[in-house]
């Protein structure tokens, strides 16, 4: 039997997404449209055209500035800069189709439990069902220093936090039992009293009295994804999320990461198999293998090698003009850099230059790339997602939103020949759809 | 000349706007409908159809429970509450219309100011700039219990750290120059890092580094509303307010008002020019004026005695179970209730009981009620603008949608024949469109 592959767009709302400079390919429309609607309507479509489960929305507050301790290189080359408010795009998206779900990222240091368990619920009314949470626990300093959030925890404590976080949103979510409300216009009866219930919830962080007063929504609750890295981050998923998305750079990085996951479920006693995880991965498709090669050397070639490391010392945390740049990562020994330097190092291998890890880190991030026509790319999406064992794939485009296109008009028809993607939708919302099997 | 009368939609998120059981009225759909975004769409394209300004959107996060220190007759008669998300609408009526501008309430105490100031920006370009931002500086004990706030700052105190908000806010959406974003897609180049500046901000209450992640957007701010009532909440109005909504029960006491925060405007050295007055007001219209008695009179006989007690002990922070409700407003004297008692003779006369006050402010709170043939109505609007001396009215609706569709069909045709409203849209920003003579 074939296990499905789940199908997940990935997206920043700012003028490119996980490629630098790719505002700038020729076939792009990102950069001048990304704050208006239609453009976001058309990613919907598309993206409903194909089947796919939904669209995964990632968020910070920030420009990247730990390289030189300037976000000049972030501003000048539009490096997830600008960087809009992705929960506003969801009723626009919704409006345009009728069965796409829709997760975006909302930290939990920037809104208080009360304020973002309204907002979801009210989005999910307004979407029929269709909403998920990606819940971010961390921040980095730039973003900190943006909130007035100088003296914040340590890490660990951060995920006490998050963890309280939930619970007062569970609680808040199921305040009102979902047969409350009544709506008798002739007895003049809204709702039942009864059914309605204050959470009186004093936490370590948070104090909420409750109810919350939001309707039950479609769902009860949004989707939870969660991407945990760290050792405390991913028990911290496998506490509370039902769709857990990473980002591993080969099938095998894939299958460590699952199992390591899975054996966390068991432990604090849930069904590894109630958590579905999706991998981050991005496609270059072409007519011809060599089209396709070519349009990937193209989008690397584009990147300056100042937006790169911009991007790679704050994703790291570690300023990267600090070191020789041409030197191997295995010979980059910093105290500060050490840990930082190590996770690179087993990405990319130690012979790889900070130079080229640079550049790598900003074409995608991590991903792995799918590269060729149409039947090799489903080839190679399918041996990522059998040999990697994952439960789907959240697709970061290249050219937007023509690569999105291209991807559902010719390597979806594919998948779905081999029955590995939906050729039709049947759920009634967006948890059904992400979890059937 | 005739002054130009500026209209405005007056809702909440929710089953009622200001008359307690509208929902229930045969003819409105709120009551299961206020959830789904065609509902709000409907309404957008009748305000539009209709040339208003704007749609004003209130917003709470709690149930009213001064009552009896409980919720039960709030839930029970949907007395606003569920009270959904405002902000999300937004998006879903912008993208049923092109001119209508929006105002929706966003409270300083709920949100961070970099987080508001970056979800404004982004709805200021997803609606091509319609966008206003209601600042709402005070909160109720109910929302404080909700939002982690028990040990909250004094009356006046908040107006400091309101002030202090704005600040920054202004600050962050002036962190890039209009002409920062180069787009040079060739050159690689998408803005000017050297017209893009951090804010560095250090205030009492925040502090914050920027620059704002958002682009510079059609209005640059959203239009500034405000509604304060009190001295320090009036001084803060006419600081920072482009546009101040009051409530005030009639012409009189809308010249007063006015002229109180002309005065306060010039004190600070601001042209009083430069700040409009819209006062909310209700109209019932009928094909007869005996029709439009029978409407009024059909609206406040529906509501329960309990849900117009609930309702005005919230609003006055005063539970009147503790009073006798058949005695007359002038007999109440208890030490908590003295100022408040006050307000409401003064508001009402001093005959009245408070069973009789409750029931008045369960039905407009406040505001005045115009009723008669859409001749009549018109006439009692025109008269209301010229001796009252505002800018304009926020219209609340009785049901929904269908009075507005009424209002729109049946009074605006005679208020533009008086030139008194517009035909056709001329601005090209909600801002202009409020500001214009």
């Amino acid at each position: 039997m074939v296990k499905r592959m789940r199908l997940l767009g990935f997206m920043f709302h700012s003028p490119m997404n996980h490629t630098i400079l790719s505002w700038a390919h020729p076939e792009s429309t990102q950069g001048t449209e990304f704050a208006r609607p239609e453009f976001w309507q058309h990613i919907a479509r598309t993206l409903e055209r194909g089947r796919f489960d939904g669209l995964f929305l990632a968020d910070t507050f920030s420009a990247y500035d730990v390289y030189r301790d300037s976000y000049e290189p972030t501003v000048r080359y539009g490096v997830v800069c600008p960087q809009h408010d992705p929960v506003v795009l969801i009723p626009v998206m919704a409006l345009a189709t009728r069965h796409l779900g829709f997760g975006t990222t909302m930290s939990t240091n920037a809104y208080h439990p009360y304020v973002l368990a309204r907002t979801m619920a009210t989005l999910d009314h307004l979407t029929g069902g269709r909403v998920g949470w990606n819940v971010v626990t961390g921040i980095s300093r730039s973003e900190y220093r943006n909130l007035s959030m100088e003296d914040w925890l340590p890490h660990d404590e951060r995920y006490d936090r998050a963890d309280e976080y939930l619970d007062l949103c569970n609680q808040l979510w199921g305040s009102w039992e979902p047969d409350a409300v009544i709506a008798d216009a002739e007895r003049g009866i809204y709702a039942d009293p009864a059914k309605v219930h204050r959470v009186n919830f004093r936490g370590r962080y948070f104090t909420s009295a409750g109810p919350l007063v939001t309707l039950p929504s479609p769902q009860g609750r949004p989707v939870i994804f969660q991407a945990g890295s760290s050792g405390r981050g991913r028990d911290f998923a496998v506490r509370h999320a039902e769709v857990v998305f990473s980002i591993q750079l080969h099938a095998r990085a894939m299958r460590v990461y699952g199992d390591d996951l899975r054996s966390r479920a068991e432990q604090l006693g849930r069904d590894p198999n109630e958590i579905k995880i999706t991998y981050g991965v991005q496609a270059f498709v072409g007519e011809s293998e060599a089209q396709a090669r070519e349009l990937q050397q193209e989008m690397v070639e584009r990147i300056p090698l100042d937006a790169a490391l911009a991007r790679l010392s704050s994703s790291l945390g570690f300023d990267f003009s600090t070191v020789p740049i041409d030197e191997p990562l295995e010979q980059i020994r910093t105290e500060a850099s050490q840990g930082l330097v190590t996770a690179l190092t087993t990405l990319y291998g130690g012979t790889m230059t900070v130079r080229e890890a640079a550049v790598r880190w900003g074409a995608s991030v991590g991903m792995p790339q799918v590269v060729g026509t149409p039947e090799q790319v489903a080839d190679q999406l399918q041996a990522l997602h059998e040999e990697g064992g994952g439960d789907g794939f959240n697709l970061t485009p290249t050219y937007t939103p023509g690569s999105f296109d291209m991807f559902v008009d010719t390597v979806v028809p594919i998948l779905q020949a081999r029955g590995q993607v939906r050729r039709e939708y049947t759920a009634r919302t967006f948890r059904e759809q992400l979890l059937e099997e």
